[in-house]
């Protein structure tokens, strides 16, 4: 049996999950592939830091060492960013070899051009684990979903997010303790603009909707709203409105073009993703043929996402056995006509603070109906700490551009002392029976 | 471009909705296959009957006309059954033809055998819709856990109980009515067997068994036990012990051996698979390095198994256009022991009817105790309408032989008038977070 000799670039978090994954399955994945699965070298910063976990596996801090050595036939970038990663596999390509990837920032923005190296040298590149970590979404997307027309696609696809959420929601905590407690856990960064921003998931919900839709969607074609402004109390209305709040990648093929954006939402509860909780991810579909469907899994962490990158490379092992890299010559459709973000549709939840005087509530309903917002539902939640009055408002399906006309209108008027929330809530759920 | 002529075996409900599918997708179809892909014939028991769903293709009802059709390349098997569908394929397979399935009951008994075919006559081979109809499990399986080793499987794989004791958990109702009502709606058959008594779930696991732990389980290695035991007053009494139940088809790689079931199970409430409701599906994963993961969709019905025939003809369409078909040569792997039922282990739930006398739970709990099983709780529920007193009792993880020597000397105890159930609950639910 011949043995396949592959390189990583980096040693962190992913990387030595893929040493110790090669490791430990090391028979199984041996029987899968068809061959042994070596990795020879690792690219690291800095080659003299002792690494146990790479034990017996040559470190250089020189990637022509590893672009030049022919025996290398499969590279595996998992350093993450930009710079020098995309740069990295391009030249690896070029040099013939096979390209995996975890990399979500390059896949993001620069899909269309590794697909075309890939197709031009004649090489596997695989991207599994860009998004989702270790839950099988892009290979199903390419090739399980392929007879369906994607009209959706939505996905609670960053951890730090979801956790942070789940525990508001299940502790009735506010964002600022619940902040300090991911950080102290360590699921969100010191500074963690990139998670509670949306920013990450923007990303993937870049990923996802170019496949989902055949078009390139770059990052900065998604609308982002992150869940710094939600409060415990909007998470506990919801959850007396029979809803769940989550940030959702969301993804839609809809008659104003593509609609791509990133915010919270409120699910209701028997949605299948408003049980997705912790740092669980999760991603549904809805396809003109399969109708409904979901993928779920752990996001992140140093072996999920080395599940994605070892069945990678562990796919390109077996065309390199066969005979057959370089097979699909995949390449994402024209750019589609974007929706713009007013265009977008949804029911809206509003939390107001109004003067508490006697017919307010009328007030506010006839000021929804002029500004074109039917309303499914507004109550008197209760008294301020100040004697005002909360009114939760849930609003029928509306463009975005009505919402906001709504809220200025409301924010106009003179018992309106504050317009506190304005949430997304899914609408349109197919009946689950 | 160049089109692939394919011939459905089959005309009922999954092929007219892969016929369906192919006319309703179809530009999308060719761009992905890189192909147009025609049905150019259809095998039906009577090829005079009209059609209107297959207008334009030809009806035979002679195989050989078929397999002589040296322009048809793949067949695509939706008749079902075991005879004359397994001779069929075989038969296409030697004539150098690719097959597609959607047949369970072939799978289940024969997979070896057919992938020993096909390797031998370099055609590809695929069938997805076998287990969980439009939902993707069987690629990810042999291709997006490849860095796993699987220890559990689990899943809700039977629409028509799934959606039986989810009706019976919302609405309270008997086990016999919501059959009726089933039958009534065209979920269940007239003779309900298949689906009530686990046999069909128990061909889906044994598909499910061989392909996480590579090895031949057949249908005869499944253990089985059906729903139609299962009362309204145990879904009443699991529900306020935080339980919801479901029908598993259950497999686990144990140190006893591989042990395969179907049978009711009471899930907690925030098990993922807890939420697969109606005629959904959903199968549950744990591997040594992803962790847990769960594929939910649609189990049958015609568009979503049409959904996943037609993604393996593509992909079987993408293989011809790139030259690359009979590259993967499966083959499952040897038997391996099996783990007798006896030995098995979970945690159980029982119920009791038991004489209204003092110190009759003290007697229950020592005999629970001498039979070697100890309880997590033995609750006293209600009064019977005979003035007997109700006890529920459940029990940390033991085996099923030692479940089953309690019940016995339950039975045997003067003051017990009957063990009415006996149910698996499950155990070792990894922390959700």
């Amino acid at each position: 049996m011949n043995t396949i000799k592959i390189a990583l670039l980096g040693a962190g978090t992913v990387g030595s999950g893929v040493v110790r994954t090669l490791a430990m399955n090391a028979d199984t994945i041996t029987g899968r592939s068809g061959t042994h699965i070596e990795i020879t070298k690792i690219l690291v910063r800095d080659a003299k830091k002792h690494r146990p976990e790479a034990e017996g596996i040559a470190l250089t801090d020189n990637f022509d060492e590893i672009l030049n050595d022919t025996e290398i036939s499969v590279v595996v970038e998992v350093m993450g960013g930009l710079t020098p990663a995309k740069d990295y596999m391009l030249r690896a390509m070029a040099a013939g070899k096979h390209v995996v990837t975890a990399n979500k920032d390059v896949i993001a923005e620069h899909l269309a051009e590794l697909y075309a190296a890939a197709a031009e040298n004649n090489v596997d590149f695989l991207y599994e684990a860009s998004v989702g970590g270790g839950i099988p979404i892009i290979k199903p997307l390419k090739e399980c979903l392929t007879a369906n027309s994607i009209s959706e696609i939505m996905g609670v696809v960053n951890g730090t997010t979801n956790y942070m959420l789940t525990k508001m929601t299940e502790k009735h905590v506010s964002y600022d303790a619940v902040l300090r407690r991911a950080q102290e856990k360590g699921y969100a960064e010191a500074n963690p603009s990139a998670d509670v921003d949306g920013l990450d998931a923007a990303r993937k919900a870049a990923i996802l909707a170019s496949l989902a839709f055949d078009t390139v969607i770059g990052f900065e074609d998604v609308s982002v709203e992150g869940i710094s402004h939600i409060t415990e109390d909007d998470i506990e209305y919801g959850l007396n409105l029979g809803y769940v709040i989550k940030l959702l990648a969301v993804g839609r093929n809809t008659e104003e073009g593509i609609d791509v954006r990133v915010h919270p939402v409120f699910l209701p509860k028997t949605h299948p993703l408003a049980s997705v909780n912790g740092v669980f991810n999760a991603i549904f579909v809805r396809g003109n043929v399969l109708g409904d469907a979901m993928f779920y899994g752990r996001g992140a962490g140093s072996l999920p996402t080395a599940s994605a990158v070892v069945a990678d490379i562990i796919e390109i092992a077996r065309d390199i056995v066969s005979g057959t890299t370089g097979r699909m010559k995949y390449k994402i459709g024209e750019r589609k006509k974007l929706c713009p973000v007013e265009k977008t549709k949804s029911s809206y939840y509003l939390r107001l603070v109004v003067a508490d005087e006697p017919g307010v509530l009328g007030e506010i309903a006839t000021t929804f109906g002029r500004a074109g917002v039917s309303l499914k539902s507004v109550i008197q939640a209760r008294w301020t700490e100040t004697g005002d009055a909360e009114i939760v408002a849930v609003t029928h399906v509306v463009t975005h551009a009505a919402a906001s006309a709504a809220v200025e209108a409301l924010e106009a008027l003179p018992v309106v002392r504050e317009v506190r929330s304005l949430i997304r809530v899914a609408d349109g759920q197919e009946d689950l029976l």
